[in-house]
């Protein structure tokens, strides 16, 4: 049987669903072909959506129009904003969700997008012809094509699950792997390796003692993924914490022989930033506690996720450590942790579209590009996405810049540095990070992506409404006397110094201790400004804020990005015989050669190019 | 690693759930082992519970204080009672459900169930020492250890499933089968063989011209399932009927080549009373069309089910068919119908407590005895996961007789008659149907299950009130005089015929026009007596009229049940060494010593088995 379509998404983890929304809003026809229609977006490990870096992935995609944000939003079940206590720069939202729920959700807005059709089937292989990918063929003897292949296998190709010394082929408990499709991608060219992840114990509620743990609330105040969400719509619920001692640690190490990390079995390489609690034993030997975190995975189930205790030991090793934390002296757990390898294709095979160099209109996306986490993966399936659609009509395929978005980021490193272990995005990969906040995700993207045609014209409607409030608020601000008389009692009484002579409000919010909600009562018209939004006068007032306050930090970091700006001008891809280039050391050719950046700036960012070898190139050209 | 319980249940589908809430509910500590915790009671065809006879099987595990019921009226989003314009003997409730909403509400049943753990892994081998059944070890290497195992592995025994030529592995769609079970099951002496089953099509609601069917709609009345619930609480959706015609049949034709049924690929039988439809076209060659029925999956999704199609063509050949009805010209498949082939173990090696006769302490419930359907399964389940209970305590084995309900004519008939195809229950198959109605399973079964310990405290007290409410109407009706002058007026609106003398309003209520409620406002004191039933009037008003209609054919047939119990008290299981009995048939010695049955009454209900056989016994008896 054949079918046909603009574009395929191969995979309905949390990156397929953004490529298949992304295609199919773009209006491409568009066919998301899933294993298992009941396992939409699963969250295969922690269900959790956001954290340091990925939380404003989460605001990206949903500035881009992605959905990710909203049924967040709508499953949340504890919601925190990270880093709080650091600049607005790094503040970064955290949510806990109901798996069942946010499954069910994801679900419903695959269900409600037009030009959406769903498939329920497993991809066997590739068709590829004359260098083009054309579509798939699936163990059921269908045949599906299209101009624009994605593929977001995540961990299903020749996924091999590991607990302790047992091995049993898998792309998730209980589902089965996929695998021939790797062979019929890299038949025609493409490299792959493997790597590894892993995932913790799960734990009935009811046989936990909650008496000996610490309680961790969530936060009640404005704060939401989507810039759409009117509010979060479940009940808050606290997550607990405890600490592994020594007696684990001791009946951790006792089995580290038939540890699959350690014995030999497992030779690829796992997440640094997510290690299995034996690798921290390993890795850290004198530190006599280690963290854990548990959290609920949903409002009415009795089922928790032990946040820190990830692993692959044999499962009574894992148990029986448990049981030595006072906690969970009388633990039940539904099932233990456990490791699986997958293979995943080396992103440098990549052009920052996402499209493959080597076949064309072949898209990957998430775990298969060697990245780690949700968002990660839901960042790069949209960009996919959205391309794939833009390659059926033709268009300029959709880049984003480093100072643009953690996405940009995120593409440019996997394409121009490659992976060795899992990609997981942090604060610190991001050089601009002051101009890449979870607040202004809306000013840096919406208006892009409603001119690409992704982003709703409601969301843009409801971007360009708030932008006009931040602007009333900024104008007010820069333009509004204040007089000493007036202000100083109120001044001094928040902590900061009085003024000696007259200066605008703005010049008050520049200082730490004000904020424009402690100083409005005191500045005539101010309170009822702030007050006017509609549905998110906090929301509009923190973007104005932060504006305010950080105006130096940002404009100079906006300075320096510009001048990176010149080198990202510099388009490069195809003017050079790199390996006829003697000017250039041997690493810098060989690199160059395998990366084939587009431009000046990627490539002085490719790991062995010099500044010296930029400098050759720009000679070259004539600069 | 080592978990010990009283009870094991391995399989999480209808069978599993009701016998692990039985188990625990009876007090027994009771673990479920299911692969995979997002697809408890997972309704793998049709989203609906219930139907003729089915209906009837459901109001009794309800009434016995199993769960099928109230999951099903938390979910239900369309509700009919069918054959409602016949007898109240055959009344049967049907409700279409919310197949993930059913999923996750029977997940919170379990998690709610004190006593009940459940492990998520892969039974992969039974351990029996000295013939007794002791536990399982799972795929990942765990030993669970039980005093009493139940079986309830649905179709996911060596499950192969079957699209055209194509054949895959696997339990279900998309989920891996087991493979090493059945082995070590039969390496026991235990007999198993082949069966099939099917499935239809699932259609996307948004490519479907609705315009082109008839639509088909639910009943807003008080019936729901259980007796315990106060209403249903989803809204009510439709169904949608039309037919198949010639061009769908000759389609489907010419595919018969390939039609694995057909070409010899499948062997096994399939249910008799469901169809494929190629199965259809073959033995109805002159039908010019078949009706079909297009049932929502859900509430939120777009999921449809094709009722009458079921179907194991090739998949192009399925979809090919559906085009040539005007109402699927353009239609959109999720995946195509496909057949399963699975191991059952034949019935007759168990007890009528469904524990096996060959090894001691195993237990059978569902699928895996021959049957087929979601009620049938839950009904095993729950005798079976009863008796697993009571095994533990050393208490008598919970049996229902043929005159008390559907649960125990379905169980009598397995263990007496074993199967040759895929079992389903029909009112047909009841000889006291009349003493078996949905109406009064809460009446036939509560008591009992209460002080075997099953049934809750509330359950019993709400059905002692209800049973006290009964009375008072039929005490009311039975003493209440009518004069012909008060009444004759209504009785000739009524189309009656007038009364010549006084009669009691119980002499009228047995006319077929009157009705308690058509009567009430004319007779003094009865509108108020009716009404006076808190949360279900109706209920009991219906309970109390088919009393009081039917009265002479119930006491008829509970005569004759009555006769019956005679031969069901003698108890003849190791009396008799048939082997040696020259004076039976040969076939009735080698079909008496096979079943070894319970009763002089099983004795007879054996295929095979004369009256002179029973008549030889029971000189032999010296009666």
């Amino acid at each position: 049987m054949n079918l046909v379509y603009d574009v395929l998404v191969i995979g309905g983890g949390h990156a397929g669903c953004e490529a298949a929304t992304a295609a199919a809003n773009m209006g491409a026809r568009t066919c998301l072909v899933t294993m298992d229609m009941n396992k939409i977006a699963q969250m295969s490990c922690n269900p959790a959506i956001g954290g340091i870096a990925k939380g404003q992935i989460v605001r990206e995609i949903d500035a881009l129009g992605g959905y990710t944000a909203l049924v967040t939003d709508a499953t949340a079940i504890q919601f925190r904003m990270l880093n709080r206590s650091k600049g607005p720069a790094v503040w970064s939202p955290r949510a806990q969700c109901d798996r069942e729920k946010f499954i069910w959700e994801w679900r419903r807005v695959l269900d409600s997008t037009p030009n959406l059709d769903i498939w329920q089937d497993q991809a066997d292989e590739l068709i590829v012809e004359h260098g083009e990918a054309k579509g798939i063929r699936t163990i059921w003897g269908a045949e599906l094509r299209a101009q624009s292949i994605v593929i977001t296998a995540g961990t299903f190709l020749n996924g091999l699950m590991h607990i302790g010394r047992r091995r049993v082929p898998g792309g998730r408990i209980s589902e089965p792997a996929v695998p021939h499709l790797t062979e019929s991608i890299t038949s025609h060219g493409i490299r792959h390796a493997r790597m590894k992840t892993g995932t913790p114990v799960r734990i009935d509620r009811r046989s936990v003692h909650f008496e000996d743990m610490e309680i961790q609330k969530g936060e009640n105040d404005f704060h939401k993924f989507s810039f759409m969400s009117r509010r979060r719509t479940l009940k808050q619920l606290p997550c607990w914490t405890c600490n592994t001692n020594i007696d684990v640690h001791e009946t951790l190490r006792s089995g580290l022989a038939d540890s699959p990390l350690f014995n030999g079995q497992i030779q690829s390489t796992g997440p640094r930033y997510c290690p299995s609690i034996e690798t921290k034993l390993v890795t850290f030997p004198d530190k006599p506690q280690h963290p854990l975190f548990l959290e609920p995975e949903g409002e009415d189930t009795n089922e928790m996720y032990l946040n820190g205790f990830s692993s692959s030991m044999p499962m009574d090793v894992q148990i029986n450590a448990l049981k030595k934390i006072p906690a969970f002296r009388d633990i039940h757990v539904y099932r233990p942790g456990y490791a699986i390898e997958y293979d995943y294709f080396d992103p440098t095979q990549l052009y920052h579209s996402l499209e493959s160099k080597i076949i064309k209109g072949l898209f990957f996306a998430g775990q298969v590009n060697g990245t780690t986490g949700y968002e990660e993966a839901g960042g790069q399936g949209l960009i996919a996405g959205m391309n794939a659609a833009i390659r059926c009509c033709g268009g300029q395929p959709f880049v984003m810049r480093r100072d643009e978005s953690y996405i940009g980021v995120l593409i440019d490193d996997l394409v121009t540095k490659g992976v060795d272990e899992p990609y997981r995005m942090f604060t610190s990969r991001a050089e601009y990070r002051i101009l890449l906040r979870q607040d202004d995700a809306d000013a840096r993207l919406t208006e892009r992506a409603y001119d690409i045609g992704l982003a709703s014209r409601e969301r843009y409607d409801k971007w360009i409404e708030k932008k006009e409030e931040i602007s009333k608020i900024e104008h007010f601000c820069n333009t509004t006397p204040v007089k000493p008389k007036d202000i100083n009692t109120v001044l001094e009484k928040l902590g900061t110094t009085p003024l000696r002579e007259g200066c605008k409000v703005a010049d008050l919010i520049a200082r730490p201790q004000i904020t424009l909600e402690n100083i409005s009562e005191f500045i005539p018209g101010m309170k009822e400004l702030l007050d006017s939004p509609a549905d998110r006068k906090e929301e509009t007032a923190e973007a104005a804020e932060i504006k305010m306050k950080y105006k130096g930090y940002i404009e100079r970091e906006r300075m320096v990005a510009e001048k990176m700006h010149r080198l990202e001008d510099i388009k490069i891809r195809g003017r050079f015989n790199y390996t006829a280039m003697q000017q250039l050391s041997t690493e810098a050719r060989q690199k160059l050669k395998k990366i084939d950046p587009e431009t000046l700036a990627q490539a002085s960012r490719i790991p062995g190019v010099s500044p010296s070898d930029i400098n050759v190139m720009l000679i070259l050209l004539g600069r």
